[in-house]
């Protein structure tokens, strides 16, 4: 794939992903704030009039508060009618495919500014009736209508990734204990710091070390969700925001001296149901779309220092950092466990603690990831900055797989 | 707008429109149908492996099929994976939106060749279920939280238009004969001749004049919905897919002799609550997108032959035909009634039947209109033919006008 056009990442924005400090507030008020984030955070300034067309990921605006047609009204509550307003729905890929859809739409000539963002306001549904709302991302006639949801599908992505390689429980717990410490040094995360904050309520020790905290998630206390999947296997339920604005590479400089551009994209799917597969312990849609992107670069897996994986379940993180060839088939829940993908390690996985701390409004993950990316690529990520970074990486999973969007940033 | 790419449609397809029919069938069958005759209709052949990305168009497959993530599974179904697949949502204009997605995938680079779907199996819920549903592609808050549905929406509409230009209820019920005559013409569509149909099933004569049929329309028969639009005002809940296969100017030839190029595009929002509005009696969005295809196509509203237009309510035809600039403002309903947009008239609108005879399963709708303009652009649209047309227009409205697009089509 070779693009008409250069496009740039020149702002980013997001709310804080949480559940409780976003109770009051609809669909539309989180993203209007993660969008005015966004527009204030361009270095020279930008005029909302600038932007050429909104395309929002969202996956069910619909289930979750009753509202359709999310895009022209969030357009419309930012003050950006009648500028054209475009809602993609990719399941939790919706809005890192929406990223792929704002970059063709600049390559094409259309527009050379645009916004980009996702929403997801899932909390007014109790945590049964959002667990059901996801499932549409399923097979609703043939792994549904068999009892399957999400946690279930991935844990048998897990048993079957266990058996094929011997990787174990004890790996993805420290994929756990990792992403919860970055999600401490992120003032956007839901999670900042909570398996300790949890132990000490539960009348654990303070300071606990990675032995205690490993202790404490082998406990009871860590009830199974879904063999082998435990409570702390899982992503949360979030209500939030994220939007970033692209701009054609001509112009981008005139809106900051660092933009971080789109150096590569992919897309590719995969059968819904995982019963139609060839192999359950790859997710084929990540490797084909890496694949794109890497090419599209002109670069390796090894020259990737951040990357933005999708981790709604630790097992999914285990599959990502192979898939997307950082480490050997088989081999990244070790590598987790060897603290490879610490901030400081051979490369830096979801350093702003990842959907499992940051926390997962579905349609706003894609963005919320490249918000992170760009901000590392900056050297504005604070006390979670990675050294170093030449490239950078977002992996954006829709469902157990069906969908998968990469792009891989450069400066 | 300037496109760095020039891109023709190829091939389309769809289903018959209608209800009884695809009972049976799940909104995937739908698509593949539509999918395949699209392929078929390639003149020197296509093979699927040549389609790069797939764009569907769909409202609500969340609420009317519990299913969401779609765009993977239809992909998956008819044979398209890992090709990317992505779910477009605006509303009714969702696979309008997708066309206009589409040419810009092709136009950025990233594909040669994709293929722009829409699809809705709506006729799983009960009628007042499915005007529920609808509703969602309204403001929840504010109007639907007020007691607004669709019809209102657009009697309030009417009621504007009736009280600003003296426009009356005759007119749109010539638009009701009109569309019904010309669906009547149409394999497609989902009432063929119902007008005279319903009235013989009730008792009334056969071989009805134009007067007879207006008649029977003024008759209590005619039900009032929501004054002043009565029941043969408002289009039917239909279930359908259609398909369309876009390819770059380059490579267009390869798969027929006659493309039918993408020559303007245009896409605009509006406020999402009527409310909001300064006009009332024009839909902001239809003028905006409008403007910029026609610009885009060096084109006037003149030089349009034939133009599928957003029929949801016969209202909104006057509306579509005036803010076209077909029409001068309050006379699109005079027109009509003078035989104006016949196919035989001065711009023949909706030789399809328009929504109002064939149907609107709503994210299908965009994408059958470009099915129905680039037939009558080849001259393959059979007994509903119009003659010698220079370009053809597509015009895809979202709920009550907070998203359009519009496509101008030239040889």
């Amino acid at each position: 794939m070779r693009l008409s056009r250069d496009v740039a990442v020149i702002g980013a924005g997001m709310t804080r992903f949480h559940h409780r400090i976003h109770a009051d507030k609809t669909g539309r008020e989180l993203f209007v704030e993660a969008a005015l984030e966004a527009k204030e955070s361009v270095d020279n300034g930008i005029d909302l009039g600038d932007v050429g067309a909104l395309y929002l990921g969202n996956f069910s605006s619909d289930a979750f508060e009753g509202q359709a047609h999310s895009a022209a009204l969030l357009a419309d509550w930012l003050g950006l009618t009648p500028k054209p307003a475009t809602r993609i729905e990719d399941a939790c890929a919706s809005s890192g495919v929406a990223v792929n859809i704002g970059v063709m739409a600049i390559a094409s000539g259309a527009y050379d500014v645009v916004m980009v963002g996702g929403v997801e306001k899932m909390r007014g549904l109790s945590t049964g009736g959002v667990t059901d709302t996801l499932a549409m991302a399923a097979d609703a006639l043939y792994e549904v209508g068999a009892g399957f949801t999400f946690p279930g599908l991935y844990a048998a992505l897990a048993t079957a990734h266990f058996a094929e390689f011997g990787s174990n429980w004890e790996q993805l717990a420290a994929i756990t204990i990792k992403n919860h410490r970055n999600g401490a040094l992120n003032p956007k995360a839901h999670f900042q710091a909570e398996i300790m904050e949890t132990a000490k309520r539960l009348g654990e020790r303070n300071n606990m070390t990675f032995d205690d905290e490993m202790d404490f998630l082998r406990s009871s206390l860590n009830t199974v969700v879904a063999y082998p999947l435990r409570l702390f296997d899982c992503c949360p339920i979030s209500d939030g925001s994220a939007v970033v604005l692209l701009a054609a590479g001509e112009v981008a400089r005139k809106y900051t001296d660092t933009p971080i551009y789109i150096r590569g994209m992919g897309q590719a799917s995969d059968t819904m149901a995982l019963h139609d597969r060839k192999e359950l312990t790859t997710l084929r849609a990540t490797k084909l779309a890496a694949s794109q992107a890497y090419k599209m670069a002109g670069v390796n897996p090894g020259d990737i220092g951040v990357a933005d994986v999708h981790d709604c379940f630790t097992i999914a993180e285990v599959f990502a950092t192979e898939d997307l060839g950082f480490f050997p088939k088989g081999e990244g829940g070790k590598a987790a466990a060897e603290g490879r993908t610490a901030l400081d390690g051979d490369v830096a996985i979801n350093p702003d603690g990842g959907l499992k701390a940051k926390g997962h409004p579905v349609g706003a993950t894609g963005a919320a990831m490249t918000y992170e990316v760009f901000k590392q690529m900056r050297g504005e990520a604070g006390g979670r900055q990675v050294a170093d970074i030449r490239y950078g990486l977002v992996h954006n999973v829709g469902a157990s797989g069906a969908t998968v969007s990469i792009q891989v940033y450069g400066r």
